[in-house]
């Protein structure tokens, strides 16, 4: 096993690596703003890792919805890194929360679902998620098995452990109710069933989004109070709409798992370069290596585009396969690029009657380069696209097809000859 | 049966007499002040009542102490109101919420207590209730039988019936959160369950203390939900201790069911005068007629101990049987008032060597009286007493034992004659 073969170091920076903790702080006393509570963390996954066995990580999904998009899968790439290094990954299908539905976070009353909608749902986030885990070595529960038989009593018993005070300051809850909005007495049992299941799992670990913070914290009171030691949260932050705007379906900034190869292709190419980073950390399947190679890369002003179809090549390959993801490289190639980089770019139009004797003549006589030794150069050096294709001879005929075609100088200087 | 021989206005008046509503501004919305509570619980009273049938009424107790007092029993001389009418009654033990204690008016987290004590506890309070109630047409329920069946599914959908304001700005909640004292989640779970008892018990009316408002409400909003007519609440006063204090155990100002008849005699003698009217109202089971009267009495100035001698008797005989409460009240005229009311009455000494012919001469020469006519008229009209006797014969003999003795003049003016 790997986790034999890896340093206690080099493991504790792999899980805690794109890490994001709340700073929440009021929560159970702990130390909760973001650099204390990471820094505990840490030192708690340490405490673990020392004791040298496969440890017990757990990541649970309440299936409310079968239009899934990779944010829903971030913690996921978390999981299939523990899994890789021989732990033990549990996928909690939440099929008795789902019923009630999370409340963290949401801004209004969330709708709810049947049991047996649910149970729909969970079939699809357990085959998207076994694109991700092994299903060979992965555990799967249903936390049903243990929420259905809790009575009246068990709840008590579990109510009876946080005050008040602690659940109406929860920032979500709060903010709610500060604006006059609806919030209902069962929104707050929520943690308590997911607090229950991190108990009820026994594990060392448990993983998430970092707006999990308070269902979290409830399991490690929860553990505590039955006298467990509270398991370490591992959480990430909130993957961010292509766009740069929140993920919503309504503004299509999402990248949908169900996606066709070529559609999922084609939208990770219109990540925001801003979000280039983010991205890679929290979606890829890269290692920390490769991911920081390839942030180097678009921080030392390559092209981000290059970068993108890496990135677009790993989630179409970890969702749909090898296969459909060299045919969505292919075919965006053929296809988009070509037909996208117009819209983007000037157009040079060529007067009728007007022609050039090679493309130095052309670029400098339409004013694109200052000097024909300019435009020479880059030719000769091998920065000079017609149609995305490299063109190194500088005697090249000057041939504009109907509907015109694309040149490329350097790097980023795109243009359309009409 | 009397429900058909007595109008639906004189059975109103029957129940609403002695009430109090509770008048918290804010839960549920509705009309909450005491007044027009009173006046729209009057109305659905009314209503139910015109459909001419036997009413359903219950009342819940929580079995959490051995140690009962006649204020617990104050419901029950209302149920025992319906009862004679021909309604059916039902006598609820709270065994499940018994387990979580109500926070309902407490100051701070109650004690809690298992299934098995709160069993024991139960026998107690019905052996007692029964002491109030006909057995033999009373219905007896216990909440486990429903409350043990429930999920936390179930729980979830009975919560979501709440805003979450709604709980958490109910006066006694707020005043502890407030004041920083500890109020615990598990708490607010407490007016569910007993909601859902209103619910399963498909009951027209609950009785209760006042107190108990809020959890009444959640029957009323359980109801509407599951599109049932919400019951009437039917809410009595808090009493309050004999010595004008609230009951406690510690200051000793408590009648407890469990008293020997002269004991609880002796303590309802003890009622202070300014409370002789709340306790008539709320623990005797003299009708609406009766208690008038005795009220009247006290108003009009005459001696509160013959009012207070009149309950005294009825609470022995409630509690204990008409054997008894004569025989404590025998007791207590001979051992108690010839003791006690020498500490309360102004010492008259007799100095040695100094002797009197008759009583005539000795109140007019000590001044206890203004003339030798005014002690006359009052020992041959009946109004002198030695020793609690009526004497009327002007001429007999002065004879004051070791320790003196107690005459009275009229109603009310005692003198210890050493």
């Amino acid at each position: 096993m790997l986790i034999d073969k890896i340093s206690m170091e080099e493991q504790v920076a792999i899980f805690m690596s794109g890490t994001r903790f709340a700073d929440e702080t009021e929560d159970f006393g702990e130390n909760s703003d973001e650099s204390s509570l990471r820094t505990q963390m840490r030192e708690e996954l340490k405490n673990i890792l020392q004791k040298g066995r496969p440890l017990r990580i757990y990541l649970g999904v309440d299936p409310t919805s079968s239009n899934l998009h990779v944010g829903h899968f971030v913690p996921l790439q978390k999981l299939r890194k523990f899994q890789k290094l021989g732990h033990q990954v549990i996928f909690l299908i939440g099929d008795y929360t789902a019923t009630l539905g999370d409340p963290s976070g949401q801004t209004a009353e969330r709708k709810r679902f049947s049991h047996e909608q649910t149970l729909e749902f969970a079939k699809t986030y357990t085959k998207q998620a076994f694109k991700i885990l092994d299903s060979e070595i992965t555990e799967i529960r249903y936390n049903s098995e243990w929420l259905k038989k809790l009575t009246f009593a068990d709840i008590i018993e579990l109510a009876s452990i946080f005050p008040m005070k602690q659940i109406i300051t929860r920032r979500d809850f709060k903010q709610r109710m500060d604006r006059g909005e609806s919030l209902r007495f069962h929104e707050a049992l929520y943690s308590l069933m997911q607090g229950y299941d991190a108990y009820a799992l026994k594990c060392d670990i448990q993983v998430g989004a970092y707006d999990q913070h308070f269902n979290l914290l409830a399991g490690r009171a929860i553990q505590a109070f039955y006298g467990e030691t509270p398991h370490v949260m591992i959480t990430n932050p909130i993957l961010i709409g292509t766009d740069g705007r929140k993920m919503s379906k309504s503004y299509g900034n999402t990248i949908n798992i169900f996606d066709e190869p070529f559609d999922m292709y084609g939208k990770t190419m219109r990540i925001s370069d801003d979000y280039i980073e983010d991205y890679l950390i929290l979606t890829s399947s890269f290692d920390s290596k490769e991911i920081s190679e390839l942030i180097d890369k678009v921080r030392k002003g390559e092209n981000p585009m290059d970068v993108k179809k890496k990135l677009a090549l790993d989630l179409v390959r970890t969702y749909h396969g090898e296969k459909a993801a060299c045919e969505a490289e292919e075919k965006f190639r053929q296809v988009v690029q070509k037909k996208e980089a117009p819209e983007e770019v000037p157009e040079i139009n060529i007067p009728e009657g007007v022609s050039y004797n090679n493309w130095i003549e052309l670029c400098f006589n339409t004013g694109l380069v200052k000097s024909k030794g300019e435009i020479r150069r880059l030719i000769t050096q091998g920065g000079f696209y017609i149609d995305n294709e490299q063109v190194k001879d500088v005697n090249i005929e000057v041939v504009i097809p109907e509907g015109g075609l694309i040149i490329r100088l350097g790097k980023r200087k795109y243009y359309k000859i009409i």
